[in-house]
């Protein structure tokens, strides 16, 4: 049997290009005592990815060149030399980009597929999801009848925090990048207001659907738009960093000039690693499942085909051309 | 009997120059009911100046042009025909840049001159001894043992930050522009480490000195400097923004590239707006005497002398050719 692999074959110099990867194809080994073979099912790009393709800081290990491209995936074991899973178990886990993952089951989460199918598990049961959930709820403290505002609303996790932050009762106003997804988010996210970066203007729009300011920006984007929401905080406001996808493929981040409205509107602006609350994941995933399962929560996922279209799909995060949870089913 | 007053006559474009301002005398007119005189004795110099002098924003109000310079005082009472205060009284207040204020009374602090000389009143037992404490004790919440890390320290907030710290059994670090200052910190003020931006490079020495990260930075200065505090902060850490310094004769502040480095710092950034807190000045004021008193703090005040040389002595602040607290003696 063949294992067909992703590798990082160099490492991209501003955006990713294709010929960052290489396919090729392995033989998988026979497994040792303890370890595990998972046949991968779905597989999670994420923003992170650009960053696991440079160098690498103290903070972020770096893929080295040649080694198998990390990525979180979903997936099904099919043979189990530990005691701890058996044949047929369905596990999350970052299996790397390729079609099978051996493991010594370290790391790995097993999944209840009666929660929900398994790709959202990789999306708003999994990671995404968990990122929202802990963004907004622990560090952005949603108060009922608080505004909240949202880069990158249309994304996995922007979905699911402005979805969440409905639930609590507050106004949500969300960015995105067409028209589609704006109408996405007013229609079937339930936001209060959606604006399109792209044709209309943010400043504008915000004062108009925020006339008191913002109580909590949940950041997913940074760069321009983060300086526009520091403008615009309310008295007290807690800005949630997130993410900076429109930095990510720069050489040096745009840092926001107007940091120091943090302090004149008595805020304060932290952010979220979602691995700090792994021990409480199981209370997130039993309330949103049960949201979604009542009706009060979508998921929107966006499946691409096929191993090797992994890097063409890649792109698609960072050129906005993805709508919803964007995933390669292998 | 004249009052000389300095009006501000044209706004500055980047540094502040001297024709900016202009020298004017003017009749003191006969005193309302409910008004009082005050003889103006020490005019503080502060880097808030900067964005007064600017058009203004929802936040700040800037002077208008002909209008007499804002500035923080302090003075004796001459003549009174206001009950809550008498002849001989000392005050403390936004008195403007002249040699006599009239006022109603309101936004006037009587200050007690046994607990220190007047000018410290608009020093370290005034606003910036203020900001340094309530900065320091309130949002950076420091505890013995940890380490802090100070922009600006050889400055009036700066150095009050350093020796609070220390009192409160912190190792401190400050950064400051000369060898006289640096001497000044590590003999005079007792910090552990003192880094000359001007020839040291800050990132090396901060590591040597803080080879763990910095659990609290107090920010004067903004720019690099904050970049290069945000890469090395320690898990928990406490961004406490004061000022910005290096940014104010900027058309546009640089905002930190390395903002993102507080999430991954599970830390916190917020700061200081010192009149939130105008209801515990006298705790402040009690204990700042107190240890001045005792030894255990001394502050160094640089006084020019002459109404006239305002907008030179404005000057100095921005250039970094000031060592202390900025006062002007009228």
């Amino acid at each position: 049997m063949e294992n067909k692999i992703i590798t990082l074959a160099n490492r991209p110099n501003g955006i990713v290009e294709s010929s960052n990867f290489k396919l090729e194809e392995r033989n998988i080994p026979e497994l040792e005592d303890g370890q595990l073979l998972i046949k991968v099912e779905y597989i999670s790009l994420d923003p992170a990815m650009r960053g696991w393709m440079n160098e690498g800081t103290t903070y972020i290990k770096g893929v080295a060149i040649g080694a198998v491209m990390r990525g979180f995936a979903a997936g099904k074991v099919v043979q189990s030399k530990n005691e701890d899973f058996q044949k047929g178990d369905y596990v999350t886990g970052m299996l790397g980009v390729q079609t099978h993952a051996i493991s010594d089951g370290k790391d790995l989460s097993k999944v209840d597929i009666r929660a929900g199918r398994l790709s959202l598990h990789i999306g708003v049961l999994g990671m995404p999801g968990m990122t929202a959930y802990f963004g907004l709820l622990e560090k952005g403290q949603p108060k009922a009848g608080e505004t909240i505002f949202i880069s990158g609303a249309a994304g996995i996790v922007g979905s699911t925090v402005g979805q969440i932050a409905k639930i609590r009762g507050c106004k949500v106003i969300g960015t995105a990048g067409s028209e589609k997804k704006c109408e996405y988010l007013i229609k079937e996210c339930n936001l209060d207001a959606a604006i399109n970066y792209k044709t209309q203007d943010i400043a504008d729009e915000l004062k108009k659907h925020a006339p008191n300011g913002v109580d909590i920006f949940y950041d997913n984007v940074g760069g321009e738009i983060l300086d526009i929401a520091l403008a615009n905080l309310a008295r007290g406001a807690r800005v949630v960093i997130c993410g900076a996808i429109s930095q990510y493929n720069k050489p040096k981040i745009q840092g926001p000039s107007n940091y120091m409205k943090v302090v004149t509107a008595r805020g304060v602006m932290n952010g979220i690693i979602v691995f700090d609350y792994i021990d409480q994941y199981p209370r997130a995933v039993k309330d949103i499942a049960t949201w979604l399962e009542k009706g009060k929560m979508q998921s929107k996922e966006h499946i691409k085909e096929g191993i090797e279209n992994f890097p063409s799909t890649l792109r698609m995060l960072f050129t906005g051309d993805n709508f919803g949870k964007l995933l390669l089913k292998v």
